[in-house]
């Protein structure tokens, strides 16, 4: 049975907090037609603090596609060492005792990607396997958990290792001035996290099933426009309606599953943004106090990505995790429009007090 | 048990032969100063013919990231789904019976990839698992089969679907004058394979065990320096001696399996160039025959990336196939530098007469 332990999670530290936010757009975007709606949509965000990898003046410069990855590797090698080691503690695990990594990020491109860095400096063995994905965006983190779970489930005695690591801001297109482009220069933060998914012993979430859903027809509602100056980002205006059609997939999941998605103890999702969280607490019929953990990430983080449902994840442990056994949700959203969903129940390892 | 299916093959209508890139590298680099050693560099590499998506004279422009990676994703769209439909005949299954897309493709970036739009528009079910996998390179083939075997051991029942899109000639950069890189102008073609692997049934490749090893502090050998010009290949002139740090892996994977890799009944390799394989008969003591399907490929298409592993395999199948229980080794070799490695017998489905 694959436990997913405590992930580990680091933001970088330059903080730009919504009142800046705002102040930017109105500075930099004063003739935009939008602008009012644009302000509306960025303070309904809720974000009040982002982390980025640069100050802002830097983050508001683009240099170009080959040096915003170059400084994607450097941030890269520079801070996720420290998460995974968290994480492997936490784990109660060493870098030998990984059997493969799952990297992911949409925010930089590398090849080979940084799973190869990590078994030459990192310590862990020659034949960890790699599997780095890049092209699921925010629903790489509920991909991860849910590939590390099958993983598990064909070797037991395994563990994976998973990382995301999203910088937001290096993505940042100063040429974008559609509504969208305006928002998530509003949204997005950057984050590192990590976590180990055990396949024996270990506390936290125990995974029982997991499940996929793409919402037919939304393949162009989320997705990058690759080009000379790197990665734009689109953002289609429906997308943050998709709960309403994504919430029976969520419900069909449980009910396979013997649950019942409207009375489950705890709920990971990834926080897309605000009315992701509202909406699934209508159409799931469960309290919005339930995606607490999520909020708080967007609130202090912004959306980081992939990393949001294991930094959510994270809130839960630091709040005193959950009862043991008690039934859990967790899913990533993201391009397709896809959802990665896993069911689980929390686990204190029996070696372990139950941690508060 | 996974069984690995037949794959299906395509390559594009536009040929190069080697004479022609034997002339176009007189032409274009007449006063370059290694050009001798690049022409007997190519001329060694037995490369015959090449398969492009362009005809040459507009392979040789550069257009730009942009709109190569549009042309990239105007070609999958055109190529991918008759590919795929023959590899799901061949395996006897519908779309709908597939539970994971495992889609590797490193010569052009989409968010979401490809396999959304496969889902939305092939008849697969909006459950279906999405892998894409972009930064593996040449190894992705092997990794692909490998993410398979793991996926029908998880659940046995399912079945997994493999795509390896490469259309390496929308990476040519003509600004890039290295002698590695005129050596690699002259051996990467274009290709689309897939083949399904089949949890239950299905005559091919039982598939037994599978392992990964990387080369320690060679991931800078093979990589990408990403650029504004979109992706730019570099290739260390010690790539063609891995072989040698690498037989010791693929022999120790055998060991491990009771069985000798010097005494396998078929091999399957990936051609990424010719060295590769005569080393791979010298340090496996095999003979050089023993890789004539993989030289196949290598000659009459070139390196085709993740694609040489099952176009190396499709051959086997049209040469007959192998006795039923013999044994053999599939490897894919490409950035890290990684082997994504497997050992699997060959087996004809109970109800399925051999294929001659």
């Amino acid at each position: 049975m694959a436990t997913l332990c405590r992930p580990a999670v680091s933001v970088p530290e330059h903080v730009i907090t919504m009142e800046e936010t705002l102040d930017l757009a109105r500075s930099r975007h004063a003739d935009h037609p939008q602008l009012p709606l644009a302000l509306r949509l960025i303070e309904n965000t809720g974000v009040v603090t982002r982390h980025i990898v640069q100050p802002i003046e830097e983050t508001l410069k683009h240099p170009g596609f080959e040096d915003r990855n170059k400084l994607y590797e450097a941030e890269a090698k520079a801070r996720v060492p420290a998460v995974v080691q968290r994480a492997l503690d936490d784990a109660e695990l060493l870098p030998s005792d990984i059997d493969v990594i799952i990297y992911v990020s949409c925010t930089g491109f590398m090849m080979p990607s940084l799973t190869a860095w990590m078994i030459n400096t990192m310590g862990f063995k020659s034949d960890t396997r790699q599997i780095p994905i890049a092209q699921l965006g925010c629903a790489a983190g509920g991909a991860a958990i849910n590939r590390a779970h099958d993983f598990c489930t064909a070797y037991p005695d395994a563990n994976a290792l998973i990382v995301a690591c999203e910088f937001c801001s290096l993505c940042y297109q100063p040429t974008d001035l559609g509504i969208g482009s305006l928002l998530s220069n509003g949204l997005f933060g950057d984050g590192i996290a990590a976590a180990v998914v055990r396949g024996k012993g270990g506390t936290g979430v125990r995974l029982e099933l997991n499940g996929s859903y793409l919402i037919p027809k939304t393949e162009e509602w989320i997705m990058y426009d690759v080009r000379a100056t790197g990665f734009h980002f689109l953002l289609d205006k429906r997308v943050p309606g998709t709960m309403e059609p994504l919430a029976p997939a969520l419900r069909e999941l449980a009910r396979h599953h013997g649950w019942d998605a409207s009375d489950l103890d705890f709920y990971i999702v990834h926080a897309g943004g605000p009315r992701i969280l509202d909406d699934l607490s209508t159409f799931l019929e469960v309290p919005s106090e339930a995606f607490r953990f999520s909020r708080a990430t967007l609130t202090e983080y912004g959306n980081i990505a992939s990393a949001v449902v294991l930094d959510a994840l994270r809130r839960l442990f630091e709040a005193g995790g959950a009862e043991h056994t008690s039934r859990g949700l967790l899913a990533g959203f993201g391009p397709g429009i896809t959802a990665e969903m896993a069911l689980g129940r929390w686990q204190v390892a029996q070696s372990a007090g139950p941690k508060k």
